[in-house]
């Protein structure tokens, strides 16, 4: 048998040495992962597993980032259900990443290969062997885990018995590459970046961060919603519209993106947000697959495809893609909001009521190997 | 009688000590204009003018930037009209801006102060006048170019006949405010920037500039265009997705981006781009008139709106809200395009249809003056 983290609590799994998708080597990576809800069930089969993947600059505390979503009686029920969910490979709250220490006691800087999305979910493979489950009942995640809940069904189809895939598209578009590649440029055109070597420095790349993020952020949230909170206001107390153009002198809009970027600088580091854009750039089911929509076809796990209505960033256009060429579509659900992109992590309750269906279904309609199973049955 | 300038010719109009919204004084500047077609009718009154109004980093050159509109036996046919197109205060194409030479030698630089879209309209009415010209069969324009016909109807509308605003919105949103500001950043906080006084330094900060317009250039194209001609295609002979991250192995579409911004960089001044991309921020029709609706219902110029359906940056719904409000709705069209807000510009043949028709409905729809005068005989 084995053990489990202690219910909330961060804990580390190594699983060695990891070779990325494109060749290169990370010595000793640990994974790092919460978990909540009691592990029930069998390690090597069917059991009560729910894998959830988080997003771009997330963490392992997904209770706290889909806390209405996750705990006792929410719609990841976790007196039914035991909630996993790692850190990704190359990001900064636990997991092996570039600021992370290199076995010589530095840190890895650009020493630190870039990783795709499939390396990322390998990694995370590699992490349940190692904490011995063999199979969980489904994996789930929005936009970065989204993708990688969408590559989980094609890498590992015999682990994963559903998926609930979120707000992504089967593969980047130019639009999002050009976007994400102006976020990384904002970072590594930032003195301070040292050319992503700048752990020893004492400084840190704060203001390309912040850059990036505000960039992002207008990637995250609906032109909508963002203009009936702030329109043409002015951020209290000081005046865009002087006689000069002064940056102390803001735009309601501005002082609301500012915060978010010195928001995010408090919480994330720069090299794990330069790899895991770059990541993303990189995603695409139909790599060594023969292209898209076969790699699509190919995917025998019943899966849900959830998009936003207004998601500049993943338009909703691409979840319907993803839905008429997935190999078992499970459902598809739309998001109304004005919220774009982020919907999937403020719309709870719309959230909640998708969840709660996708978990539904998948004690209604069998699995793959339940229905090999059963056709086995009517065999004799 | 007046002289023009000699047809397709740069040439400068001065217009002495300009005075902005915002109480700032730019002393004895000078305005650029070409001129196509000859002038037929009266200054004061009744003439074949059109005022061609360029986009954020366009020139004066009209016929060039839209060469399939403007000509002989084009949609404006300079064989029957006589149009005009000034570079607007603030550009680097002619007219006075922060790259000029202050009255003391040295460029203006940080000294030269923030305009409005009304003070760009200020200028060309004071340009006009300067000229001789005291009225205008049509003034249109999209984009920055669209900001300042719509403000040409407000602040000017004995002189202005007919009007076609396209690809723009009644103000700036705050997506919009959000996004230009990223831009301004991306220049500002280039080490070459100085503080907007590099003229003299023997540098130019060409790539926060580059950034910039990568970051602008995607809210230009539509993302499916893009996608469809670049999707996740490596550029010639590089590879994205090697072992480490790498600024040389690029996919199609940053290579595509890349060149846009080098191609600016070569033909726009940096601190132009700062002035009129905060100008566009500082875009509010609605501003000291009782706001947007109010505003928009006082203009009794019959004006075309056209919008864009796939436009990110100038959404089509903000062509709507135009066409519900404004005081006098002349007609509106939609340009059906892939390529998003640039099909202003590269849609030619929608385009002609749609400009033809706009002159054609100036022909035949009275302008408010005749209409007072028509009344006037039937009071008789």
């Amino acid at each position: 048998m084995f053990a489990l983290a202690d219910e909330g609590t961060l804990a580390h799994q190594r699983i060695g040495d990891f070779t990325t998708e494109a060749g290169a080597t990370i010595a000793d990576v640990s994974i790092a992962y919460q978990r909540w809800g009691e592990f029930c069930g069998d390690p090597q089969g069917k059991n009560n597993v729910l894998l959830v993947e988080h997003a771009l600059t997330g963490d392992s505390d997904a209770a706290t980032w889909w806390d209405g979503l996750i705990g006792p009686g929410k719609a990841l029920d976790t007196d039914h259900w035991c909630v996993i969910c790692t850190n990704v490979i190359g990001g900064c709250n636990g997991s092996t990443g570039p600021s992370s220490i290199h076995p010589d006691g530095l840190a890895w800087g650009s020493r630190f290969p870039a990783i795709s999305i499939r390396d990322q979910v390998h990694a995370e493979y590699f992490f349940l062997e190692a904490l011995g489950i063999h199979q969980v009942h489904a994996v789930l995640g929005g936009s970065m885990g989204g993708a990688r809940t969408l590559e989980w069904t094609v890498l590992f189809p015999e682990t994963v018995s559903y998926a609930c895939v979120i707000a992504v598209s089967a593969r980047s578009s130019a639009w999002q590459i050009g976007i994400q590649t102006a976020q990384i440029s904002a970072i590594v055109r930032d003195p301070d970046w040292h050319g992503g070597n700048y752990y020893a420095t004492g400084s840190s790349p704060n203001a390309g961060l912040a850059a990036a993020r505000r960039i992002a952020h207008l990637t995250y949230r609906g032109e909508q919603e963002l203009d009936e909170r702030f329109g043409t206001m002015p951020q209290a107390g000081e005046d865009p519209l002087g006689p000069f153009r002064d940056e102390h002198q803001r735009f309601a809009v501005q002082s609301y993106l500012d915060y978010q970027g010195d928001k995010l600088v408090e919480r994330f580091d720069a090299g794990s947000y330069v790899t895991l854009t770059d990541a993303l750039n990189r995603h695409d089911i139909g790599r060594d697959r023969g292209g898209l929509n076969r790699a699509l076809a190919s995917s025998m796990v019943p899966t849900m495809i959830v998009g936003v209505d207004t998601d500049i960033l993943y338009p909703y256009h691409q979840q319907e893609h993803l839905s008429r060429n997935i190999g078992n579509l499970l459902a598809m659900a739309k998001i109304v909001s004005p919220v774009g992109h982020d919907a999937f992590l403020v719309e709870t309750r719309q959230m909640d009521r998708i969840l709660r269906n996708f978990l539904t279904l998948t004690q209604q309609v069998p699995s793959p190997d339940e229905l090999a199973k059963k056709r086995g049955l009517f065999n004799i």
